[in-house]
């Protein structure tokens, strides 16, 4: 396959139907995630329209992820007894068809998250969102980055991300200067370039791990509108690209950069959303 | 009781007098309280005018509470080792004469924080900060919410803050679009609705967990000159409900929001605090 | 001694060659911090222009200190296993010879931390970074503070630090409102204060333990360019000193100040760093 280059769209994802749809929806997404990233994981979804719960105990993660509308499990920075609540919040949304989401977080380079990461492979993630080195590393392709830095290219993870989203059932999407979502139904696979976003999304911690769970929400509100997982994935990387297009606009440095892409999270309509990313679908 | 409306002020509290004793009195806030909020609480506490300290760990936590001007016992997202940590502060604050307020975050939804919330019920909190479902929760008049959120109206969590106001012998506020704070002092009960504040607030995470670490500053300020707790709650209230009005009158979205509430709270005047909100004491 | 005033500059440092080396390096920095402070810590490496990783966990420790470029070991609020990771990122950082910095917060004031601290202080930490109280207290001088605030002026805590320094043979740096590094090598003792900041940097969480880690990330990279570690500590204060100066002349309140003190760290060039501050090396 060839990568696509930037240009208009071509796709056949409604980004303003799903986002109209999130936010009507107001999806209620349980977040098991990092210690480093859960203010702004929380205010991520809360701009953007969604509501986060941050529920890591053992005795309460398996009750929570059987009412949220969608769950996080991004391996960060772990504790032991926050993986026994993914564990019991992994098992509990499999059996209630919560739609969860997995952030392999420098997996790769650690042991303990690889093997929790790769054993949850088999668990039926809807969605697996990552960089480009983690997604080598978790399709046992490579050996990995140097933690959360990604030092692979988008285009060099889109065969293990074929390979990843065959093997889950689930949506695959790599996060990088473009960005690529991949899915396999019915044997047809289909892949959705997003160009979007802006280079200091990278110099402010969490951007990446916030996405996971505004992935989590796009999907639980998708579900419940009968839309499609791929289009519910793609949509949260459009929202939170075209909010760091925005942001990108008016800041000079990461500080203001911040700020001005959680006030574009909120602010921008759904129509602006759409129309400020280039999406191109194509066979990979 | 019939709720008042908004309009000019009629409560004995005199909010500019609290907040300046708070700033001139600095207290040390020693904040047991959940992950997510962790930077947002010591943040508006340094920019209020008090001082934050985080210590959980159960063999530091008794020896702090013992010398703290305030405690905060906040349950949203509890740790096992922080819960033997909070039952340490508890003791100790109890023991020494520390008032210590508690919030039952998303208390009625899940087990671990409602079978806590309810056991440090008969352990004398000076104060309980709470939204509307969480008071109906803990007072054993409802199901609770659907986690941090509100699902009622402050107007009927005021029969079940009375009741725990009466069990407790503490002040109970109800945080909502208008506040209320009550307590019963010799038979007596007293309730004071605040009109203050900012839809934005309910858009950025923290705000409500930080306004319990600020509850916790004013009444270990108060006491210290001897002023009632019931007008100490009913002052953090006010510096927060005012900071976040002012933040309202320049923000277009959470980002900023965020940014000049903090602002606000470290720049306004005790007058401008009193002169922005609006307060009525009620006999309910 | 006597205590210089701020004037122009007479020091061997050369911070601008040492901000360009750092920055060049991208050093990955590995914190194990407070959880209070994970997110602006990680913030401000990114600003800065190092790249952070919190990895506290027992089994993930080790390793990763033995590839960082720096370790943070910051002892603010620790849990039971992540002192476990200390100890394995500690032991590992001395084997395989990556600079390790100590951050005694609060120490003097509570047990398990300050036996912590005073314990790592024979495991060869490159430099120790502290306020005058903590500094007092790790010196075994005093009493300490009442927690993360210092109750003493730096100048008071020269003399410890020189015991310090002489006994671990590391750099210790006191953070106040004119800092001090002081080091000790071949019998030779060296101690520069550098004058720079603002009064916000104390209405903001974080700021000093954020400082650490970037010290962290100096040492890391002025050791790959054979400097001296003490040039290494001084540009790390220098750094963050020149961005508060910057973001103080722009912000009335800690909210914005912490915004644009994040901008300043990354917009800031080398020379306008070195510019900004006032650096004088005296014998102590």
């Amino acid at each position: 396959m060839s990568a696509p280059g930037s240009g208009s769209s071509s796709s056949s994802v409604d980004v303003a139907r799903l986002v109209s749809v999130m936010r009507r929806t107001e999806p209620l997404v349980h977040c098991l995630t990092n210690s480093v990233v859960r203010q702004i994981t929380a205010d991520v979804l809360l701009a953007a329209g969604a509501a986060p719960a941050m529920v890591d105990h053992p005795e309460e993660a398996g009750d929570f992820a059987a009412i949220a509308s969608g769950v996080l499990i991004n391996v960060g920075n772990p504790t032991s007894e926050q993986v026994e609540g993914m564990h019991a919040a992994v098992a509990s949304a499999r059996e209630h068809g919560t739609p969860w989401v997995l952030d392999p977080v420098a997996v790769g380079a650690l042991t303990l998250r690889t093997r929790l990461a790769t054993g949850w492979l088999d668990h039926g993630p809807a969605a697996i969102r990552a960089n480009a080195s983690e997604t080598i590393a978790l399709a046992g392709a490579g050996a990995g980055g140097r933690g959360v830095d990604s030092t692979h290219d988008v285009d060099v993870a889109l065969a293990p991300a074929l390979l990843l989203a065959e093997r889950t059932g689930g949506v695959v999407a790599v996060t990088g200067p473009r960005d690529v979502v991949v899915s396999t139904t019915a044997g047809s696979t289909t892949a959705t370039w997003i160009t979007s976003g802006h280079p200091l999304l990278q110099r402010v911690i969490g951007t990446g791990c916030a996405l996971g769970a505004l992935t989590a929400a796009y999907l639980g509100a998708a579900r419940a509108a009968s839309i499609p997982d791929h289009d519910a994935v793609v949509a949260a990387h459009a929202h939170a690209g075209a909010a760091g297009s925005a942001a990108g606009r008016v800041a000079a440095g990461p500080g203001l950069f911040s700020v001005a892409w959680l006030d574009a999270l909120y602010t921008l309509s759904p129509e602006e959303i759409a129309d400020s990313v280039t999406l191109l679908d194509a066979t990979p």
